[in-house]
């Protein structure tokens, strides 16, 4: 059920198909973006087809209305969306007076090409059209030089006839979310309009809304260059609302071409009042003006180049899982890369509209994790900022629910709940345990114990007062239990008991406990946990009820886990497969079939609190149940198997989250790609296959390398180090590209890789 | 925290205060309708101030769309919703150029007086207006002799002064839902305009919708018959979109009055094609101007003589108990007696918007334990044919969630689902137990066979065959289990093993199997119930799994409810009552706060089954922790408790719904009466004081009477007889008012009642 659109080749995703019955998988999987905006991979002309125009800002969003009827206390009122932004991208072409327009006009030699290296998009076809035959030839790329700017250029060269070429760069407000409720429009005009020197720009601003949340302005400003063997006549468009740009025609013969830049600058009010944004819009389309595409193309690969000296994985002997992981890095990358601490990594970045919001647990839990070996640590302070800077809004919702202490959103922008399913939102607390963990885990990685003594401490103690809140004492079994919950597995709604948020409320506590002696004592007095609040907080930890079964040596999901009928997964019809595809929600929540990690996302993340044969025999027992029909499942499973020696369990296990997008897997990239779980797959090589653990600040090592790889090659940040780790099937290499002597384990034995040569560990 | 609007009298509604401050309130108490249609208390007049103009047509509904960007597969597409239809009841006046408006009109000697009697609504008032005194009665009621009509007549008569008196009697089609969930309108207009004879007619139709119900057209038309001592000016309206009437003008001097009758008829496309609508209005309309008004009443009136006649209920010594059965009983009949299959008993009847939907289990639950005593045996088998119909739908609701057999639905109007909530829709499935217990309860009462033998069996087999599938065999405890169930009380959602809905799934299974040999060889035959299904239903019998715990002696409410933190709704402060209007959602699930008879309304259903001290155990361990947040729960708790000879704490539940609406007991009567939990008073006093019950065909009482209460008198029909049960503290007097001798058990002793003479019982 797999579909490949791109060639595989090592840096470059490349084809020469227009995929017209596949184009909006196309378009996801040719999505680019800088941090601050991005778009998916439409094209610049007309496109009749079918197609999902998108264009984001980072940070700009809407609350869409979701009131049914029905609204019970706590619901949050409204759902956060990521919101469709004015496009800024189009340039409608005319030949001889016909519409250029890939799903009618007839044309060849079509190459579609993102190149990882630098996140820049090309695209070329030769078109016959209006008895002329040209070819036009597209770039484009979000700059990392300067955020707000975009740049896309055109060249059209004709290759016989003449040719009446008319181009119409422009900017449209006139855009809508394809998944707002009830088909409103978000967004209004606030000016448009020509301003001197050919500039066109857009101010726009979100719609008022009843909830209070902020509304943003933003101005687009484009500016054109044309370059031309004959003269151009340059027009505005006629006026429109929303809707700005010139028409640019040239009468050119056989083997003349013309090349326009189309330089846009994006200004939002997150960052510029509104009454700034024409100026400050001008002057950066006056620094890009200076600046030549070649320049600027150089700046956007030194940025590049500088990420994967850093990041780069390496994998000799699969070219195609060498272009998934490198495919991966560069959108995950392209999404977020911790340059502004009110920003997150959404679930679906830039490539589409699906989930809203702009961050979930997913940061914590699949991020972090990988971000601390990938970047340098204020990359990954970043998102921890953002978290304690939105610790208002986890206070705020907890109060919504009646309880005490800081409840972080399942879903946010500002920190307040932005979802709407009480299942979720109320239930699916275990997402306060992940933030949590991700203080320790950015804490323990990076040595910074700044951030956890003086702002994390915080966010620890709000939690843990969550936590003692929520949990309730059952008189009866003289334990504290936690009921109506959803675990990580999302085929079970309002559980009692789900293990993983039982460890994970405990941990919480314990990890706070152990942190509040450290910090300074005006931090102590300001937080104020009196003596008698942390014995309460000892007397959870000491009681704290885990569902477990001596019967098959097992943590037991929730209470009535095993009362279910329970059969593996290979007893399902293959074509009832994904099961949210096929199966009514009933009879998934009823059913044994686990979506995602949820006994073992607990075990990943307290590892060593759990011996091997412990987790054996939660991963033999789970895994034939599991149906990793979330993209964030499958590494989870992939890294346990490997620690528990199932290499190719492991290997297999990875496949499913390396390629996910590249090869639509679940079948739903066209809606948008993975970014979230897109960590899967570097998590599964370095953490899996390569075993890398740590604890107490020490790093441990114990690789295999997959039978049908040769070798591969990572790099890991750690405490001012950069380190090579290369494995193939009879060593490991250690090498220090930067940094002082590190001492880790290698498959348990202690090792010193000193900076000045390569340890090399045979098996 | 109650309100009383009107005062006490056993026979009528009076109040000489307009409310302004409940105007909503009072519109609800004073709703009046025929089964047919209905409306709200509104005026007549303008009315500036707060107010909620509803008017209803049974049958007629819209489809309003609920998506929110999260439905998963088998939700429900919409939430069906009875629609606020044209106006037919403004009359706006004006008096010397004055606009009446009770808001801001000076005015005195107010009266406004629903007589229980026959369903009149009266109103009258003296407005000093224009510089004129004028004194206003106004008169309404919805026809029982001729369903689709409904008229109000107004007397204007001057008491000093000169009043050029306009009134403008209307119809406007310009209405729309409060409840709409983004403020769409329902209706479209056909067609519009005066008639001959100053006949005036709006035809509309409900919108298009993309869910593949019905559209409704239905045609009002008014005719207005003026009475005056002075000659009287008619005019059309100008001509408004959906808006039709005339302008009637006259000039009157101190001491004259002017009579208007407005006659309006609503005909609809459940009955009438669009294209014979005038035709099938101007006929009854016809026919109305032939009869006065003294006519028209005496037959209201006699309609309105047989039902008492047959239904009444007296409370000797309290008079406001009195007040509140009368009116519950009006109500009721007023929003069904049976008329037409197609409809039910709509849990806000003509009064409201809320809930939406026409057709609850509380139909079965509650309104055929009632109807099937109060009314002939024909008015009850309609609610049993309308399920019959609507088999149908039942089974698209089963395959909707990938099950077998019929699943009645939580709420519609055609039978299929047309709730929005998973965790009622897929989850509170006991409903279907209900259904099926009120074929037994209505063959077991009315001792007609035929239904449950030609019809009945036909939805039994359907319900039994849903059970079947929809357990699941428990490996580990070789037992059926039914997981992922929300009971009767709402205030647990998705819980595991409900005690009574296995009970119910089970008590299905067997009585569908009693009555499955009784059935033709035919019908045997359609239904193919192979000996391997008896076989699996047996073992399902044998092997269901009902949670009990032998520390209490109790059936537990399901799994893993004694793990709460139980604790007595006394420990509660009050000021958080009602829990739902002041905790969050998440709050009351994990609390064990009981919202309604759970495991109670199990006992009530299966009364037999069970012993005097079981449900004696379960009666005290329950009670203390619910709060009875629903209207249907007060009663099912006053019945067992009169049958554990807990006398004052059933007249204390009693108490909480016998005037629930009268005295505004949930805050929330302005949204509407609450009419289908308007038996519970009924059923309290009748099963509960008295002691009812039946068995294989054969009464028993048990009769007490109230300490505050002289004694009270009610009425049963029971297989061709009328029985007048009479019990005061000393003594039960049983007499037969139509039918022949009657054999019954009194405190467990065999009577004989005689057609002939008084029975009397002493205590």
């Amino acid at each position: 059920m797999t579909k490949r659109l791109f060639e595989i080749d090592p840096w470059v995703l490349t084809t020469d198909q227009l995929a017209v019955a596949d184009k909006r998988l196309q378009e996801s999987l040719t999505s680019i973006g800088n941090g601050y905006m991005g778009m998916r991979g439409n094209f610049e002309e007309s496109y009749s087809g079918d197609t999902h125009q998108g264009t984001y800002l980072a940070g700009v969003w809407f609350p869409d209305k979701t009131r049914v009827g029905w609204w019970k206390n706590g619901y949050p009122k409204y759902f956060g969306k990521a919101i469709n932004s004015p496009d800024f991208l189009s340039i409608p072409i005319k030949v001889n007076g016909e519409t250029l327009d890939l799903a009618k006009t007839k044309f060849h030699d079509f190459k579609l090409e993102l190149d990882m290296h630098d996140g820049v998009l090309r695209r070329s076809f030769v078109a016959e059209i209006g008895g002329a035959s040209v070819r036009f030839s597209f770039l484009r790329f979000m700059s990392n030089v300067t955020q707000e700017l975009a740049l896309i250029n055109l060249e059209a060269e004709v290759l016989s006839g003449q040719a009446e070429l008319t181009l119409e760069p422009l900017i449209n407000g006139n855009v809508h979310n394809e998944d707002s409720n009830y088909d409103e429009t978000f967004w209004e005009l606030r000016h448009q309009g020509p301003l001197a020197d050919d500039n066109y720009f857009v101010t726009m601003e979100t719609k008022e809304n009843p909830f209070g949340t902020p509304r943003f302005t933003i101005t687009e400003q484009m500016h054109v260059v044309v370059d031309s063997p004959v003269a151009v006549d340059r027009q505005p468009l006629a006026e429109k609302s929303g809707r700005v740009g010139e028409t640019i025609s040239a009468h050119l013969t056989t083997g003349q071409a013309l090349t326009l830049r189309k330089q846009v600058v994006v200004v939002t009010s997150r960052d510029v009042p509104e009454a700034q944004q024409v100026n400050r819009a001008t002057t950066l389309i006056q620094a890009a003006d200076q600046t030549s595409l070649v320049t600027q193309l150089a700046g956007q690969d030194q940025v590049w180049a500088q990420r994967w000296a850093q990041s780069d994985v390496q994998i000799n002997g699969d070219p195609a899982a060498q272009q998934g992981i490198r495919f991966n890095i560069l959108q995950l990358f392209m999404t977020y890369y911790g340059e502004d601490s009110r920003l997150n990594v959404g679930p679906k970045g830039f490539t589409g509209e699906k989930y809203g919001g702009a961050t979930y647990w997913d940061t914590e839990a699949y991020i972090v994790p990988m971000y601390v070996s990938v970047t340098k640590p204020q990359v990954t302070r970043q998102l921890l900022e953002y978290r304690y800077d939105q610790l208002a809004g986890a206070y705020h919702n907890a109060q919504q629910q009646g309880l005490k202490g800081a409840l972080y959103p399942m879903v946010t922008f500002d920190g307040i709940e932005c979802h709407n399913e009480w299942e979720i939102t109320f239930e699916e607390i275990h997402r306060n345990g992940a933030v949590a963990h991700a203080i320790y885990e950015y804490t323990d990685y990076t040595g910074d114990t700044d951030y956890v003594l003086t702002k994390g401490i915080d966010v620890l103690v709000g939690i843990a007062r969550f936590w003692a809140d929520r949990v309730h004492f059952s008189k009866r079994h003289q334990q504290y239990m936690i009921h109506g919950v959803t675990g990580p597995n999302e085929y079970e709604n309002n559980v009692n008991n789900n293990w993983y948020t039982n460890q994970m409320a405990t941990w919480v506590l314990r990890y706070t406990l152990e942190i509040l002696p450290q910090v300074s004592d005006a931090k102590q007095h300001a937080l104020a946990v009196s003596t008698e609040e942390q014995a309460h907080w000892q007397d959870i930890i000491a009681r704290m009820y885990y569902p477990v079964d001596d019967q098959e040596g097992i943590f037991v999901q929730n209470d009535g886990y095993l009362d279910k009928d329970l059969r593996p997964v290979s007893s399902l019809d293959p074509s009832e497969r994904p099961l949210n595809q096929h199966w009514s929600w009933d009879r998934i929540l009823r059913s044994p079939f686990i979506k995602q990690a949820d006994v073992l996302q607990g075990i990943y993340f307290l590892d060593d609190q759990f011996t091997l044969a412990e987790k054996k025999r939660n991963f033999d027992f789970y895994e034939p149940m599991t149906v990793h029909e979330s993209s964030l499942s499958a590494c989870i499973y992939s890294i346990i198997a490997a620690e528990i020696g199932e290499e190719d369990k492991a290997v297999e296990l990875y496949s499913r989250t390396a390629r996910l997008d590249l090869d639509n897997y679940n079948n739903d990239t066209a809606d948008g790609l993975h970014i979230t779980s897109m960590s899967g797959g570097w998590l599964s090589i370095v953490q899996g296959f390569a075993g890398l653990r740590h604890s107490h600040g020490q790093l441990s090592l114990k690789p295999f390398c997959p039978k049908d790889w040769e070798s591969y090659r990572f790099q890991i940040n750690f405490r001012g180090r950069l380190l090579a780790v290369t494995v193939d099937h009879h060593e490991t290499k250690l090498e220090l590209l930067k940094g002082t002597d590190l001492a880790l384990t290698v498959n348990g034995q202690p090792q010193i890789v000193k900076a000045d040569q390569v340890l090399t560990v045979t098996d």
